[in-house]
């Protein structure tokens, strides 16, 4: 299993493979009352948070409880050592001298991740860089998709809305695109990337072009506090044009899924109604998150020696 | 047992008693050195904190530790994903989507625990929700006063300050009213509800009037940051007229208690020095908050399979 | 073993030696894929921090984790009870109803833990309180110095800058004296105390004419948040004078050390490589600071009933 997780590049399709199907018999103790593996008894997992997040936060620190491991949260505010001037290397240090064995890292800076890791010994998992990359995001997205349709192959997938700014559109594209998935990015032309062939994906600049064809209609955030308005006219304007509303939803194919990362603008890239659809499975998505992220912390950190417990044999302890 | 804790309404005198009396046994545990049940090991609670507490929510978080849950605390500040636009419900989505068994809520809005209730399988445990009802806090009072008078019987219990404004007076005056003590709601004019005799409870506009025949007064926290103030001239003629001074404390009943939410305004309702008196029982509220707490969760959450241990039993792991 | 650590003032040699061993043994612990003792299985220590601090509360808190205790954080901020006009004695008062069993706590005010001391029956930790004390960074301190020298006595240790702020200054120097080393603190007049030399430390007005003779360069952070800039001219000439660059540290003895509590200025008292060289034992003292907290926990609270696991013996739960 490789050591850090810092992009989907790093992925073949065997390793996205096998952490999906270890995500399936972890989810099996999610699905208990006492939801909880001693797998990573007395290891400890260290949330470093640069920028604002409640699921994705919740989602490990709750990942790493259920396998028994002790959370550290750490969030840069200003009552952290930020105020005080403490570099980023430094606090990457001083995690590491204290034996940290997995960081979690969210950082405004693409790249900042990549960077943690040639400090320290420790684990880095990328939980969001800047408009890089949010790999973890990627593989639920990965999971919840194969539970619905079993296979990559044939399937098409739009990514609609801010491509340009969106760190889980680069992430699900590179995931979708090694499974073996044929993907449109969907939006405005100042919205979408000049480079997006080299992703492997289509392009189109008509949501009601694409959205009879697709499996999956994946909306994305639009990022109001990554300034993405100045690149458009209006909200408005861009719930019209590439929204999807219910007369849009209408003409999805029968079986063709909703996605959507989370949180929604409502209204905005999608209709209130339009989310709580039969077809949509936004709240899968952050479901399968947790054993997801469970099924990473699994396999990178408790096939270290030999007290990693099978996850098919439940709770010992 | 009830599946949420919204409201003192819900609880019928043998609710009460059964929850009072599990707390009993369950405070032999926080009297033991090892201070820990594995009851809820494997479950998770969820404290979801919109407004500021220290001690509601550290006693949560204290009593879900010593059944051994895990606990995830929320603060909705600007870190949080309020900053990002998630609404009340994308929220309460995502933590019944993780599987959190019970999610503890304060809330500025009145009715918001109710509202979340509705949106998910988790229980719903009101810590506090506007000037509506602050039911935990009533239970803790009545297990407060139920330890030193047996019985509820003929009890008097003067409630004396910001009525209005005030979820605790509401939530207690329910429960005494329900265990069949007499209630007398006391304070200005402008403080006190137009519906109070609706609440079962007597009014007085004379603090002096009833401090002598009472069996508990129970100060309220003049909530300066609801901002009390507007309705009555200033602290210092509502300290002369409504707070409880060494002179009207010296009238009261030999075995009468003195009794306090929390944080005090010493000076304002309650003087520095009365607060320290020995029927002054202020601590223990705090005290037996965290059984109080142990109790509900043991109740709500431990019922539900057979892995419940008894209270009484001990620690086993 | 001592009740409460306040002041480096209550240790004997025999107590630090018995601190230090202790933590000794504990560092097997954390050196183990496994970190885990159930020594402090079930009891809580609450990290009660006034002031900013990501290491030293991170620190407590794994060493806490590590011995298996329940671990509350309270960080008064904007959202805490200290905005409701909540006081540090009833927050005292609040903790020890609730049985908390450790008090560790950081405040800008000198005796700050020693008035908390007095408040509760918990053990209270002295985290850094104004420019008064920091135990546990001295020990941390001397834990590391006698890993390198096994022994106190003969060694010159210098402490250098804002000596007169500097609580990690006090602390260290007592207890470097208790231990029979000879200490000399460097600086600018207006940065040195007058009362130095009831410290029973030498002083020095010039690193350069100490540099080479002593065994330990202790680099002082400056303090810009404790507007220490006020005190000398700019933070340039401070460098310039009181900073450990190349070539100062090119003079010192071959195998003398350089030291930091951390967060490091760099560039200010030390240059960015002077930090990295072999000599610099940085990154040793963070992880020393979670061997020494683990023992004083260890010390302090488990050994007051029968249940204490000796450090030596390993994990048994």
């Amino acid at each position: 299993m490789i050591k850090h997780l810092l992009s989907m590049d790093q992925l073949a399709a065997e390793d996205i493979v096998q952490i999906l199907d270890t995500a399936e018999s972890l989810r099996h103790v999610t699905d208990r009352p006492i939801k909880k593996l001693p797998t990573l008894r007395g290891r400890t997992v260290c949330n470093l948070f640069y920028e604002a997040s409640t699921r994705t936060r919740i989602s490990f620190e709750l990942a790493a409880k259920r396998l028994s491991a002790d959370v550290i949260n750490f969030s840069a505010d200003g009552k952290s050592s930020v105020s005080k001037g403490e570099s980023f290397k430094d606090t990457a240090w001083t995690l590491e001298a204290m034996g940290v064995d997995a960081i979690v890292v969210r950082h405004s800076a693409s790249g900042a991740p990549a960077q943690l890791s040639h400090w320290v010994k420790a684990s880095v998992i990328n939980a969001g860089d800047g408009s890089h990359e949010h790999p973890t995001q990627a593989l639920l997205d990965l999971f919840s998709i194969r539970e619905h349709f079993k296979d990559f192959t044939g399937l098409h997938v739009a990514i609609v809305g801010d491509i340009l700014q969106s760190r889980v559109a680069r992430s699900l594209t590179k995931g979708l695109v090694t499974m073996g998935a044929e993907v449109t990015l969907v939006g405005p032309p100042t919205l979408i990337p000049r480079d997006a062939s080299a992703w492997g994906a289509k392009t189109s600049y008509s949501l009601d072009d694409v959205i009879g064809e697709v499996d999956v209609a994946y909306m994305l955030r639009v990022q109001r506090e990554r300034e993405a308005e100045q690149r458009f006219p209006s909200l408005r304007e861009f719930a019209a044009i590439w929204g999807l509303d219910a007369r849009r939803a209408a003409k999805m194919k029968s079986d063709a899924l909703i996605m959507h990362p989370g949180p929604m603008n409502r209204g905005v890239e999608i209709a209130a109604d339009v989310s709580e659809l039969p077809r949509s499975i936004i709240l899968e998505q952050v479901a399968n998150g947790l054993a997801v992220r469970m099924s990473l912390l699994y396999l990178m950190l408790g096939g270290r020696d030999d007290s990693a417990d099978s996850p098919n044999e439940g709770s010992k302890s």
